[in-house]
């Protein structure tokens, strides 16, 4: 790229915006169907029902310790694919960017998510860049797309939840928060902690493996943490969640930054976790195969399932007293993902 | 919702998502894989090659004649998985919305999505929300990603023009493009013209049915109109292309706007009107499918494939000279989808 920032004509549908997709997309995520440029990539059969998810990252600031918002974007939509039960295969790119961008912290995001692409195995195949005027974006906008094939019969599923199950967490809470806070110049205080971004595809795949249909349901805990993920579960299978403050798995200077910040770790953002609802004689088995993976060391069971009062999410806490853990009810934490 | 505007919380993961997410999108979308809000949607097994498309919308205003940027976002990436020469069959919708976006105006536009995802017969199955602080995002971006299924054998694509294909315009240039510029304010003119935004899988349909495989490839003059859309058919297969300047439909009020900003309707945006290489055997036929729809009455024939040379677009003038027809160098007209 000639110029060193963005400008309104790299969104044209003209010679600038073919200079950015040839020399920048079709360089770094070059496979045949995206190469072939048309208007949407075509796929071979896949064989299988499918995953399909979307997600759109605005993340602020779009570099942080551990990450950016590229590899944020494809481990993000590789990982709700995961949480269907499903093995990643292709992604799309949209970009928004705000005109006078830096081409070259473009350039490291774009290497980024290609980098993360390839790591998990997947495709980016098809993209779309949009470029508004100066003050009417903030800088960057991601959303990625992805598709998926299920290999496993009965898919997990968040109505699939029984009484009786337990709560698995594949690792410990709040680190993809807490870090891009301390990114924020505002805040003023710095940890060397960095994000959790990462693809669980391998994570998933030894968890269904391992377990089979005694997999119910998976999920990430992303915006509102594991709080709302509780609650989400709770409400879709009609049942009571109870949580175990003890076995809640937080490093220390996440817990000292939270401390500090009167935040609490179960409603902060996570990015490279995972939450398993499974059958109560396969925890064990899904204990193990988590703790297999690097990504799963520190798993744990971390709560169950009860018929109780549907929706209800409660946690024994330290003290040994009861408190419900609610949805988050405004914005605690604008832009974290 | 009982807020009148967007707030922060509406993008936070918590309650007040929820609530959007309950009492507008699931309404409004309402389909059994959308409702079961997990991280992605299953889907049926698809039985084929597939077509993977993705679209992000930024058009400014959100409303204009003819349409908004809730049918214009469904409309295109149904039109992007067409050209593919497949079938539309799932979209997701990923919004980013500026916080103080009035959730009337979110209403309707989610209504019209609704609407056109309905009568083209795809469903809106998985979706995702962001909501970024005030004067970060210019009150509403969507995103909209989609799956098809590819019926014909070969598929149409750019690699496979020849010399001697025709190229077939299914109808006028320039009224979207042209309709939205009509409502920005700062410009001050009126006109009736409306967008002609649509969906054109019966277009494709009827044109494959009645072709196959001699439709080489299918496009769509979105963004850079006509002349982008040339110009990528002539670079991508390595050919020359001539139009006819006294073949391309124009409307007088679109060429009466033109010639007062001093605009070239071949550079314009459309969002309803297609662009096919057709083998020269089968032009006629093809004409006939696309004259047979509503939204084809006005194709023609407007130019043909030569070897001559690659990657160049000529135009003869309606004065009879020759004229280059070249990729738009900057940004025209900026947000135009």
């Amino acid at each position: 790229m000639n110029n060193e920032r963005i400008q309104l004509g790299h969104g044209s549908g003209g010679r600038m915006m073919n200079e950015l997709i040839h020399d920048l997309f079709r360089r770094r995520f070059s496979n045949p169907q995206l190469n072939a440029l048309d208007d949407g990539a075509i796929l071979p059969e896949p064989g299988g029902r499918l995953a399909f998810a979307t997600d759109s990252f605005v993340v602020d600031p779009l570099f942080f310790p551990g990450g950016n918002i590229g590899d944020l974007a494809v481990n993000g939509t590789i990982n709700d694919l995961c949480m269907c039960g499903s093995r990643p295969l292709w992604l799309s790119a949209g970009f928004i960017i705000e005109e006078g961008l830096a081409c070259s912290d473009l350039e490291i995001i774009v290497g980024a998510m290609a980098a993360a692409a390839a790591a998990a195995q997947v495709r980016i195949v098809t993209g779309d860049t949009k470029v508004v005027e100066r003050g009417k974006a903030d800088r960057l906008f991601i959303n990625t797309s992805g598709i998926g094939v299920i290999s496993h019969n009965p898919a997990p599923g968040s109505c699939r939840i029984e009484p009786g199950d337990r709560l698995i967490l594949s690792g410990t809470l709040g680190d993809h928060g807490i870090a891009v806070l301390s990114q924020r110049s505002h805040l003023g205080f710095s940890t060397p902690l960095q994000s959790d971004t990462a693809p669980l595809h391998e994570l998933t795949a030894r968890l269904l493996e391992a377990c089979g249909g005694g997999v119910h349901a998976m999920r990430d805990p992303t915006r509102g943490g594991l709080a709302a993920l509780c609650n989400e579960f709770a409400r879709s299978a009609g049942v009571e969640i109870r949580l175990d403050e003890t076995a809640l798995p937080v490093r220390p200077e996440v817990a000292a930054a939270c401390e500090l910040l009167g935040l609490d770790p179960l409603y902060i953002a996570n990015e490279g976790k995972l939450v398993a609802a499974v059958a109560a004689d396969a925890a064990e088995r899904a204990l193990e195969a988590l703790k297999s993976h690097p990504l799963g060391r520190e798993a744990a069971v971390i709560g169950e399932v009860r018929k109780g009062e549907a929706g209800l999410v409660a946690m024994r806490t330290i003290l040994g007293g009861w408190r419900v853990v609610d949805l988050p009810a405004g914005e605690l934490l604008p832009r974290i993902c």
